[in-house]
């Protein structure tokens, strides 16, 4: 049945690639709210798809955000139930002007197909999709399986948490296969077995009442953009270490033995600094820079505005500064307890010269997983059939904060298993997915799903 | 003549208050490029009201960015040659929401017209030329009058100098008188007598080739917004002094008799502080607030952008960032000089991480004037006989680059005779002209005018 159902895939690769293209073409962007029609739309799709494959039960559920969608198909006695975690929301194109082509008109060229959600995590979820339809065209699935996709991983799913505390009987499940996730290359597979958690802020500086003139003012009123400037500035020491207070108390420190598994990975320096294209690289002193982006917590500025942004000169003394800051956090960091870092942090630096506020906009855990499960093995298999090599073993500088949650709340593991590539730009402009890979992640599914 | 031209503006209040309003309905914002054709309308509006006059030259000259408007009448033989200068240029308006009424529609609340340009500087010129009409409607004017109306100013008059060079014969005057000045209050007159100089630059900082995304590189690439904010709050020591290498080499110290004639300016303190509206001033430790503002250079960023700043998170290590960096400059700083303590300063503190570029943007000279020529005292008689107190002398913290080319390529000096407010919100939402204080400005010009 396996190989009939990986001769069916072969055959539609066409007939899957047009619907990959209906799928990546609705901008399901969930953190701009003018998108929100396209969140209905693209859940539609989604659930019509899911009973074209046979779900005895496939719809859309409210979250309070937008909607999640829940399918089931339970007729494989006997056998295990994987819930399919993905998420159908994607990131804003934003910088719109560095496509080479339209972010929601995809376009191949080369190997590639090039859309946004492309990557993350649509072309995915539609991976599993379609070896869900090559192992049902040959007989009933030899596996139960369950599948959830949200809509708002892309905004740190605000709403998830509690829609699997309300759902716990509905997604019960023996282990969850979380299709959000990378490998290392198109010849390298890997299994991320931790993921980073996530603490997004929202950092405003308010100075003058309203916006001055730079030379009326400019010299005896602080400028909020200087301010928040220097609290950014002190937010880092020399050293790379982050200067919040307390930040490091819960972080698990790394033993001896992970450091050198960690070393043996093929994820060098050089590797790391050709896909980001910056000159140097950079980062916390006694660490390796794989340590840095999978075990040892960070902390970015994702975003600064303030005064005058637009072309030429303005001479404005602006009334206040904003920036998003986001922290990546590693066991046993605790999101709640990093926004009062945050706040500590202001009030001990912030001068009286300005009023400042910190808004969370979204959060999650990180989570470290078991490397030895049955469906770690099962996974690890599919992956070395299909790709000729077994995966390596890595953690993740990436949030997935879902699998925090359904270890929490439904004490399920998560088998992250997802065949995005480190040079997919997701998140950025040009965002791809590498039609060979794809096509191999949907062979690993159905090995994957039929070994069970 | 006087008292029938006084009379005159009295009884013609609404009819100029009406021209007002159409003159401050077209949007000359001169920093945007989409507000081209609306320079044109300006100076074309600009032209006709002086002809109307009876100037018998009155036109639009090429300037290489927008038009300058100049005019003259020379039949007062024997008398001297005032050169009006004023700018018709104005801010743009952004932040547009704060805004109680739209910025093109002139608005009367209380004693108050809302507009941009209402005082910044179209309000200014208006009341000039209203003094103008009411002196020429009782006879020949009594001075010989030139004017010239720059398109530019709101962006540092990158074409003036060239312009005042080629035209030195025309513009050949006594002195000038700016229109482009405050007073300190309804009831407090003030003649500027110094103003700073200014050099404005965009600083960009840029990291990795694209945007990444910040879980997969967080930690080990250096993120430009962070770099940017390090080298601003760099640029200032913790006493308030600007820290870029060799930048108070050239300031010309104040000498004791002018800080004690400054010490007795009614400005004090807790007025800068709530025209503000800041918690609480800063500055340049060792210096009044009145020296900060006048007498001492300052650094002030005008804007900075980078990264995701929309509604909601993304998880961005963006690929730049860019401030808006100007500094205000007083006598002997030469811009050119501080343009490159810039680059020294970025040159040091730059990291390898990043790659930098400083585009120049605007600057021109600070400039102190003799405050006894026949001018300057014709100027505090009329201001006397109007306000009923005689002005101050006082140093502005803005800059007027106009003035020190005056000085420098027609040796002429300025008369800064003008009736912006403090708080007339220039460059900021909400910019007004205070009505009482307008009606005075008029009388005041068709004073001085005709005492020359």
């Amino acid at each position: 049945m396996i190989e009939q159902a990986v001769a069916y895939a072969r055959a539609h690769r066409e007939a899957f690639l047009e619907q990959f293209r209906e799928f990546v073409a609705i901008p399901s962007v969930s953190t701009l709210s003018e998108h929100k029609p396209d969140m209905a739309r693209t859940a539609e799709w989604l659930t019509a798809q899911l009973r074209a494959l046979g779900m005895t039960r496939a719809e859309a559920l409210p979250t309070g955000g937008p909607p999640a969608v829940y399918a089931e198909w339970l007729g494989a006695q006997g056998k295990p139930t994987v819930l399919v975690y993905g998420h159908y929301d994607v990131q804003p194109v934003d910088p719109i002007d560095e496509w080479a082509s339209p972010p929601f008109e995809p376009t191949v060229r080369g190997e590639n197909v090039y859309a946004r959600g492309a990557s993350d995590d649509k072309g995915q979820i539609l991976a599993v999709l379609k070896a869900v339809e090559a192992l049902v065209e040959q007989g009933p699935l030899p596996v139960n399986l369950k599948c959830i996709f949200e809509g708002e991983e892309e905004v740190g799913s605000p709403h998830l948490g509690a829609f699997i505390e309300k759902h716990r009987e509905l997604l019960a499940c023996d282990f969850v296969m979380n299709c959000d996730a990378s490998i290392l290359g198109p010849d390298a597979p890997a299994i991320t077995y931790a993921l980073r958690g996530l603490a997004y802020f929202e950092v405003e500086v308010r100075g003058p009442a309203k916006d001055l003139h730079s030379g009326g003012f400019g010299g005896a009123i602080h400028n909020p953009i200087q301010v928040l400037c220097e609290l950014i500035a002190g937010m880092h020491h020399a050293d790379g270490r982050i200067a919040l207070p307390g930040f490091y108390d819960s972080v698990r420190p790394l033993a001896d033995e992970e450091r050198a598994a960690l070393a043996k990975l093929n994820q060098d320096d050089e590797q790391v600094l050709e896909m980001s294209g910056a000159p140097a690289l950079w980062g916390e002193q006694g660490y390796t820079v794989t340590e840095r982006l999978g075990a040892r917590p960070s902390l970015c500025i994702n975003g600064i505005l303030g005064g005058f942004t637009g072309e030429g000169s303005k001479t404005v003394l602006p009334a206040r500064a904003m920036a998003k800051v986001s922290m990546r956090l590693v066991p046993d960091q605790e999101p709640e307890a990093v926004h009062e870092q945050l706040c500590a942090y202001l009030r001990a630096n912030a001068p009286n010269t300005v009023t400042w506020a910190v808004r969370e906009l979204a959060h999650g855990p990180g989570a470290v997983m078991d490397r030895t499960s049955p469906w770690m093995e099962a996974a690890v298999a599919a992956l070395r059939e299909v790709f000729g090599a077994g995966p390596v073993f890595r953690r993740e500088g990436g949030s997935v904060p879902v699998v925090g949650m359904m270890q929490q709340l439904l004490g399920a593991d998560s088998v992250m298993l997802g065949f995005a590539l480190p040079d997919d730009g997701i998140h950025g402009p040009n965002e791809k997915q590498h039609l060979p890979t794809w096509f191999r992640g949907i062979e690993t599914y159905i090995r994957f799903l039929a070994s069970l």
